[in-house]
């Protein structure tokens, strides 16, 4: 492993640690690694070295090249330096990753408290977004933020539709970031069909990184530390994974849906295709089975897709073709 | 193991089936046993086999009896017949305590899909509460719930201060039951300070159930069965767990602090005894500290608790325990 | 769930409980289930309840039907009493396999103790062997049988070719069955190359059967328990598991090499192919090889086979193709 | 984290790795660490990076300092040479204890394939021993050995009652260090009343280092990996944790039994003090107990401890102290 220390800004005392990971030779197929830059916290006036070496080592297990940011603290942090602070950070890495074998579409970024605050407003509004977010119960709420950096923005309310899928752990016994900042962040990205996951614990205090006995876990609840495997087993589902073939392909689409491709097709929902006139004309014999015996709600309707639908009604594969090959024709507004 | 099985209510189909462990004898210290009562999903239209059985096969493992509500459906779900029904259970089950070998006040309830809406009830205004509930992929929203029992009531709105310890999970692309209905519901939880621990999987149909291979978990992500270890680690948690002693208390309280106790003290937060005259006055040099140079931002003021602040600042056991006092001498309103 | 119980023999007070699931319907492709007969301990004097019934309830919840057989004890114990009660029970099962839903080449032995001599006498003597079996801190060496039952023989001494694959289990500082009785039979089944997987724990008592806390797991090291999901792990490798088209082939074949197959194959060991005078002669230019520039030391060869060899060697799938066809035409004696 | 590297023998290109983390501050009560030394494998031809840094990174995260020792290949192999290049590893370590902030008696050695071997050697004849040995997939009998390194000795041979607690874990498909090897140290260490834990895994090609996806674990079942987890909760155990007041004690002493202490006591077991003849003499009530109709098999008497024995038999804890008192009279031999 090679560590590099590079010095962002040197008047806001800003840098980067880069732990990189050697690729090909004994590692076979290995010729690119994914990556992640991690956010200590330390409510925008200190980094936690708690919440930076310890995280780095389950992702440098995993086969990532890790990245730590100390970004811009206490007066400098006036907003949007830190932001400023990571879009650089992520310019260098994504810039660099030729030289440094990082494949520069699966970089995640992990945060956590005031870093998960910085995460999230790198999920929801920076320039150079990460392709998947990880925040520790992070600071998201403009009234809790305002009591660490008055200046920063909420970051629930940022989010929108180029959010990057996002894994939120908190505890609910937090007495320092009260959980309703996560509910908030969480309930945001619902309304936006963000991909997520979320593990909310109930008992634990602030600050307990990833949980390890030797980061003094106490008060917590036992079930508090598998979030740092659980994250690494989402990133492969978001991110793709490693196979004797080299990295491989997301298991799971970020999207729920078809709703924001560039066409309509199958996989838009079915309420989302009945806004659209032209659609609905073409599916003008669904709604009528909607209205009438459908074995789904109506609620469903908002979340079932037009192949779900139509694979439950028994329609074939070459009739699918064909309603798809018509919905593609009709653009996405 | 015993098996018993109750008609409840012949007109309506409703049964009770019974899963009794022996006790005492070679279970040595163990004279009484906690129990769940398993609420299967299905619309209100069936009672769903996969959430029945499979689910109670691990609780009986972990040592609990198990117990399988069949409720009113179709016709007969006619709001509140699934309550009274549980109710109804939840009455024989206590009653029969002393006979069946359970501790009545360790009795939890397991809910899925409709039947997580009637647990839901169950915790949030049925006369003869659980001690807790498990909640999966659960209806809550009126919005939901009046797609598959119009007369039904949004159990979120229902959450009150004797709500009971809850576990809450689903799958975030579950294309029957949107999971905004479990994030409503755990925003009211938080806003009524219940305890509560969330897990929302980023992928997975509805009506995974326990997410064993044998119940066809196709398409879902490989962390979601965790919930089942996951729920019976919080039971232990919340209602105790099992010793060479017999059983053994609860690991944590309910209550993330004292703001619902009959006095005040220590563990009320700041927040909660400065809105309190008597104890503002007693307590009038914190308010001044908390003006002042305080390490606690404002925000936390509604989570710390008086003696994490005071021990945080340094106060010695003695003068706690006078503070103590003083606080329990005021009633809680 | 259906119970079922059968008396087996009157007078040795012999019999059989049975955990019977549906098949079909809700649970779709699941119209056949595999099986495990559970063989409780007691040093044949009695069968323990702390492990028959916990430990049938994970096997259930993966899908297994269970079955419990309380075989003859004490005086009714005399060799091979308790032998001809598994294969009276055995046969049973596979004879009802169609009427229960069984599929009768995917049946799983599980004894503890005592019960564990007895399951490795299944597995190693028996007319009507099971297909896998899963031994919790057995009894197997002569010394040890012969403070229980005198009559009985030490199991590690059966092992033969059609042994079937074992998991076996203990803890190194248990006092009633010293450790040495699990390492016996490792080092058999090694010698005839049959399959196992072993979990020795550091710490732990005699009897802890799965290890929940209501079981009193005191004085056992906190890994214990994984033995319970680790051999339904292997059970679905070595049996087959589920999937939405009904049961899958297993995923590692119980043979380690192709050594006991009808005719010589590629899968054969070096070692095994040079001491038939025929595949020696065909595989001259091989054993050459290996006195010369081979990179595998000589003592792999016992253990590698051509297939590995020659792939290493970068022979193509053509010339395999042939000398398979070559090899296949020599009988194994 | 700090990175140093040593060179240790310019000649034979030996060099040792340390990565060192900070204590106290952020750490609090954490002023001293436990730490791993890590020999990789490679048949003493060469080191592999497989088996170096993505080991030391799950030790890293659970709070242990990580050394990677490159110690003496191929020619320069010549034993004991690689003994040495260890010893003089430990001895660097062990000096700089105060100075790295080191606990000198919680260091264990992890060693793979040939490294496994040359730890294996470490905890049986080094000069300067470890606290506790993981092995994976070692090569261990003289028969293996001498296919990479005619010069060594067998392993296996070396067990003596000074040997450290070992962790021994393999693949029984490995084809290139047949599973006998660790069986055969297993068994040695039986013998030696040496404290062990083992998991052998059904299936996985040799070499597999932690398991992880990104080392490509093809060919392995699903369960290998738990290795690096259970090792840690392993060493946990015998060397002790970590909590908020520092390290804690060990859970479990090494010694299953009183036998290797200066004097008798009660947790020496029956067989051992009856074969000494002032024990002997001072416990006749007790033998003859055991020939009559004790509880306790002939075979349980060679690991059940006198304090088992007499609390099963329900003396009281005053007639305990009284025996024990004279029992530590005597010198044990």
């Amino acid at each position: 492993m090679e560590t590099k220390f590079f010095v962002l800004n040197e008047e806001r005392n800003v840098n980067l640690t880069a732990y990189l990971q050697p690729v090909g030779g004994e590692f076979r197929s290995i010729l690119q690694r994914p990556a992640v830059l991690i956010l200590p916290g330390g409510g925008y006036h200190f980094c936690s070295d708690r919440e930076a070496d310890p995280v780095a080592f389950p992702y440098l297990k995993a086969g990532y090249h890790a990245f730590i940011l100390r970004y811009s603290l206490g007066d400098q942090a006036v907003w949007p330096n830190p932001l400023r602070d990571y879009e650089q950070a992520m310019s260098m890495i994504r810039e660099h990753s030729e030289e440094w074998h990082i494949e520069p579409q699966r970089i995640a970024v992990i945060g956590f408290s005031a870093g998960g605050h910085l995460a999230a407003c790198a999920a929801t509004m920076s320039k150079n977004r990460p392709n998947a977010a990880i925040l520790g119960y992070p600071v998201i709420t403009g009234e809790t933020v305002h009591d660490y950096l008055p200046s920063a923005p909420d970051a629930a309310k940022a989010v929108d539709s180029k959010t990057c899928p996002c894994f939120v752990f908190a505890t609910r016994t937090d007495n320092l970031v009260p959980v309703e900042n996560s509910l908030h962040f969480l309930t945001a990205l619902e309304k936006h069909d963000i991909a997520f996951e979320s593990h909310i614990y109930s008992n634990g205090p602030h600050g307990l990184s990833t949980g390890d006995e030797s980061l003094d876990a106490t008060g917590s609840c036992c079930r508090y530390s598998a979030w740092v495997a659980d994250s690494i087993s989402w990133l492969n589902d978001v991110l793709g994974g490693f196979s004797d073939q080299g990295l491989t392909d997301p298991r799971f689409g970020a999207a729920i849906n078809g709703n924001r491709d560039k066409t309509l097709n199958l996989d838009c929902t079915i309420q989302y295709l009945l806004a659209n006139p032209e659609a609905c004309a073409l599916l003008s014999f669904l709604s009528q089975t909607q209205d009438g015996d459908t074995p789904f709600p109506s609620a469903a309707k908002k979340v079932i897709t037009l192949r779900e639908c139509l694979s439950f009604a028994g329609i074939g594969e070459e009739e699918l073709q064909a309603i798809e090959t018509r919905l593609k024709a009709i653009k996405n507004s």
